[in-house]
């Protein structure tokens, strides 16, 4: 039952932030987190045509440092908090160790390196995706 | 400068839809998508503990029809929108075919089988993430 299926991401560019560990690191990016430097490949240049500062896109990230084989976890890293499905968390230890970042861009320099407010991502975070968020709605 | 660095994906669980070819999905779950079935792998089932029919979730997918050789698109599929880069778009064609779906969890069967509100994912997508749409806000 167990799917055999794999498929394989690329780093499309990497954050880089002045959040180094994550004991340091912010829950959420509404948390406090710092302003970073998301640096993408300029093989992906053309690919970011079209996004300009002020706009609130969804990064999306490879949490590297998250333990890929825990199934439960105590929510915000608390043991005070019971034990609780990490599908029905934000933790970083899960499966495939996804992040979601709702930033705002605040400027694009050089072509492929954008500033964004707040983000709670570790330096050296690989980024895997980065969309527009939705208008004018709650948004994935 | 192209980093050679590859990260492995292992899907979770499959969108079963009645949606079975693109031409027919609507771009976005808002614009009339229909109700869908996860299913997800039985070996996943404890990571799923906490999640309760009328939560909020945003559904992480593999969008697998998706081309990840281009890097812009005619927005929405029409030749008279303007090209754009694809990270300026939510296309299903880019580098990494990641889908995030904002979706209302309806019913939850035989423990690993959840019933979602409008979703425009095709069937047979794989499901590589679930997690709770943060509370409150506008959510990444």
């Amino acid at each position: 039952m167990i799917s055999p299926i794999r498929y394989s991401l690329r780093p499309i560019g990497f954050v880089r932030s002045r959040l180094t560990a994550r004991k340091e690191a912010p829950k959420q990016g509404s948390e406090g987190a710092p302003e970073a430097w998301l640096d993408i490949d300029p093989a992906f240049a053309e690919a970011l045509d079209g996004i300009a500062a002020g706009q609130e896109m969804v990064l999306v990230t490879w949490l590297h440092q998250g333990c890929r084989d825990v199934l439960r976890v105590h929510p915000r890293d608390d043991a005070k908090n019971p034990l609780k499905g990490v599908f029905a968390t934000r933790s970083p230890d899960r499966p495939n160790p996804i992040g979601l970042h709702r930033v705002r861009v605040l400027e694009i320099a050089d072509c492929v390196r954008l500033r964004v407010e707040s983000l709670e991502a570790l330096d050296g975070t690989p980024v895997i995706d980065i969309k527009p968020a939705l208008p004018g709605s709650i948004d994935a």
